[in-house]
C-alpha cells in the first residue's frame, strides 16, 4: 500500500455493516435509511434507462439538465446565481466531490484544517494530496467552536478549511456567528471553504446557514452536496460541488481522472427529485423529527448521555455510564449482545482516545425499527 | 488547481462529444455506443431500482453477488480462481480503478510504465502518485512493441508497467509473446503490472491474452475491466479491479476514499449482465465486425492510410495525404467541414508532436450511423 494511505484502515461504515449482518443487528451504524426514496425519482430513473439514449456516458461534469437543476436550488439555498456549465460539477457522491476538491486543489505543503471529530474521509483525502492536517475539535456536550483555537490554527500556510454544517457526527449546526468567524479567519488568511452540507435539508432546530452565503465568501468557497441524504437514494452516488469558476477548473480536473463522469440515468433523475415541491422538505423534517424524538428518549431512557442532534440523521450518545473501557468494546458488546449496531466516533478523531466515551447511533430507519432498537436497548442495558 | 494536475486540461472526450453537438456532427469521437445494452440487464436495473432494498449504500467493495460474478468471469478468462471478498473490489467504472490502483499502490519517487498512445487518464492518475513516468512508444503501422525500449525503461525503481490490451487508441492486441517480454521484465525487476483489459471481449484477429494468467503473473497484477465496453451501457459506470489480496488491500482503501462505493442497482444488473450465454459474445463479435469493415473499408476508400484495429472499438489513420497541419487542425475541419467527430490522437502522447498525423475514430455506432459517415467523408473528402 502506498504511503499516503498506510496508516488507514478499510471504512468503519462497511465494517459495522458486515458485523450487523453477521449477528442480525438492527443496523443504526451508517447513514442509510432503511425505506426507500420517493417513487416519483425511482420512475424517473425507470424512464431514463428504457428511454434509449441515457444510459451512455455522461458529459464528465454533468447532464446540462441537472446542472442546471443544481444550480436553480443552489440559488434558493444561498441566493447566488451561478453559470451552471462553469460553476457546478457532478460527481460520483460527495465524497468524490470532497476528493477531488482535495486532490485539484490542495498541495502538498498546504495546511488544510478539519473540525474533529470528522466524517473519516476528509482525513484520507487530506493525506492523498500531501497536505498538513490541523484539527480544531468540537467539544461535548455542546460541539461549540472553540475561537481561540480556531484561531490559532490558522497560518499563512492554511490552503483551505473544511465545514460540514450540518455537521456527522455529533448532529451540531454551525451558528451563523461561528460561520461568520469562519468566514472572517478564511478572508483573512486568503484560504479556501470547503463546505460538505450534505445534511442541510436535515435542520431540526436552528437554521442551516451556508458558508457560500457569507459576505466574500462565494468566491473562495466548494460547496458540496448529494442526492442520497435528502432522498434516501444514498445507493445512486450522485453528488455535486458548486464553486467559482476558477476553483471548479481544479476540482473538475481531478474528477475527470478520478471517474471521468457520473451514472447517467441517475443525473436524469436527479433532475425530477431537485424540483420535488416544498411540501416534500417539510414533510422530511416531520418525519425525521419523529423519528429523532423516538431514538433519543429511547436513549435517554435507558441512561446514556444523549447530545440531542440539531441536523443530520445521527445523534451522539456518551455510554460512559455502562462502564466499557472504550467505544470499540461498547460497540462489540451492542452488536454482539445487544442486537444493536453503531458507529464507534474514535475513527473520527486523529487520536482514537478522544472519541472513546462516545458512540453514534443513526436514526435514518422506519418508526418500527426504531422502536425496536429501543426496546432492545431497555431490555438489555437497562 | 493543484501542481499535480496543472499540466492538464479537461480530457478530450468532453471537448469534443461538446463541439459534435455544436456542429450536429455525427459523434464518432468519445467511445460510446449510439445504441443501448440488451434489454435484459436494463430490466434487472429496473427490477433493482423497484425492488425497496437495493437502492441504499453498497458494500464499499462492492454487492457481494457481484463481486462472486466477477471472480466467476475472471477464472473463465484467466484459468485463476480468486476469492470474491478479498480479490474482487467493484468501482465507479475502470477510470476509478485506475485511479484507485495508482493512488493505493504507488509512491512520489517510484517509477510507472507507459506504453505510449495512452488513454489519458494513465499519464493524470500517475502524474497524482507524484512518481515519475516513464513512456514506452508503440509506432505506426504495426504498433509493435519495441524490445529494447522496453527493456530499457525499466529500472529498480519500477513500481509498475500499465498494459491496456487490447490497446486504445490503436485497436492493437498485445501478443502472447509481447506479454511474456512484460511478464520476464516485472518478475525481474520485482514490479507490479496494471492490465486495462476493458476491450477484452472486443477481439477481430489473434486472441486476447490476459496479463494475469501468464505464469508467476497474478500475485503481481492488477486486472481492470468494466460493463459499459461489452454491454453498451458505458453511463452505467460500473467498473471493477482484481488482484491479489495485499495488492486489493491498497487499491480498496483509496477507493474507500475517492468513492466509497458504486451505484447499487447498476450492480445487481451487473450480475445478470456477466451470467449472458457465451451466444451474447459471439453475436457481438459478428456485430462489431460489420461495423469496422463499413467504416475501416470507407475510410481507405477516401484515401486515409488505415492501422486495421484487431480489436476495441477504435481505428487510427494517418491523415497526412489530406495536408493538414496536424490532428487538432484536421479534426476541426472534420467537426466543421465534413460533420464528423473524431479525436486528436495528440493528447495520448506526452509530446504531441508524436500524434498529430493520427486521427482515432470510434465505430461503436449503429451501422447506418456508419455508412452515412462513410458517405459524408467520401462527398467532403475525396
Ligand atoms: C459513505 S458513508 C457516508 C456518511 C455516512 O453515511 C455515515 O457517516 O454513516
Ligand atoms: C471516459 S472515456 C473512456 C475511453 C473511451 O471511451 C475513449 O477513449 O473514447
Amino acid at each position: 500500500v502506498a504511503k499516503r494511505l498506510e496508516q488507514f484502515k478499510t471504512t468503519i461504515f462497511t465494517e459495522i455493516s458486515i458485523l450487523a449482518l453477521k449477528h442480525k443487528a438492527i443496523n443504526l451504524g451508517q447513514g442509510f435509511p432503511n425505506f426507500d426514496g420517493p417513487d416519483f425519482v425511482k420512475n424517473a430513473a425507470i424512464e431514463a434507462i428504457k428511454d434509449g439514449g441515457k444510459n451512455q456516458y455522461a458529459r464528465g461534469f454533468g447532464v446540462p439538465q441537472l446542472n442546471a437543476a443544481i444550480a436553480e436550488s443552489f440559488k434558493k439555498e444561498s441566493g447566488i446565481t451561478v453559470n451552471p456549465d462553469t460553476e457546478v460539477t457532478v460527481t460520483s457522491g460527495c465524497t468524490e466531490a470532497i476528493a477531488a476538491t482535495m486532490l485539484g486543489l490542495v498541495n502538498p505543503g498546504d495546511e488544510v484544517i478539519l473540525f474533529e471529530p470528522f466524517y473519516d474521509s476528509y482525513l484520507a483525502t487530506v493525506s492523498m494530496t500531501g497536505a498538513t492536517i490541523k484539527t480544531v475539535t468540537l467539544r461535548a456536550p455542546h460541539f461549540a467552536v472553540p475561537e481561540d483555537e480556531l484561531r490559532a490554527a490558522f497560518s499563512s500556510k492554511t490552503r483551505a478549511i473544511l465545514v460540514n454544517t450540518p455537521h456527522n457526527p455529533t448532529g451540531k449546526v454551525f451558528s451563523r456567528k461561528e460561520l461568520e468567524l469562519v468566514a472572517s479567519l478564511c478572508k483573512e488568511h486568503d484560504a479556501l471553504a470547503f463546505a460538505d452540507e450534505v445534511y442541510n435539508k436535515l435542520v431540526f432546530k436552528g437554521e442551516h446557514v451556508s458558508l457560500a452565503s457569507l459576505d466574500g465568501m462565494y468566491e473562495r468557497t466548494v460547496t458540496m452536496n448529494s442526492l442520497g441524504k435528502t432522498f434516501s437514494l444514498t445507493g445512486w452516488k450522485i453528488g455535486w460541488a458548486v464553486a467559482p469558476p476558477h476553483l471548479t477548473w481544479g476540482l473538475r480536473l481531478a474528477h475527470s481522472y478520478l471517474t471521468f463522469a457520473t451514472a447517467t440515468p441517475f443525473q436524469w433523475a436527479a433532475v425530477e427529485a431537485l424540483r420535488a415541491p416544498d411540501s416534500f422538505y417539510t414533510d422530511l423534517i416531520k418525519d425525521y423529527s419523529l423519528k429523532r424524538d423516538i431514538l433519543v428518549e429511547g436513549l435517554k431512557s435507558v441512561g446514556f448521555e444523549v447530545y440531542e442532534p440539531e441536523g443530520t440523521y445521527f445523534v451522539m450518545v456518551d455510554h460512559t455510564p455502562f462502564g466499557f473501557e472504550n467505544d470499540v468494546a461498547f460497540c462489540k458488546y451492542l452488536i454482539e449482545e445487544v442486537g444493536i449496531a453503531a458507529i464507534p466516533p474514535s475513527v473520527f478523531y486523529r487520536n482514537p482516545e478522544d472519541g472513546k466515551n462516545l458512540i453514534r447511533f443513526a436514526f435514518c430507519k422506519d418508526e418500527q425499527t426504531l422502536r425496536d432498537a429501543v426496546e432492545k436497548l431497555k431490555s438489555k442495558l437497562k
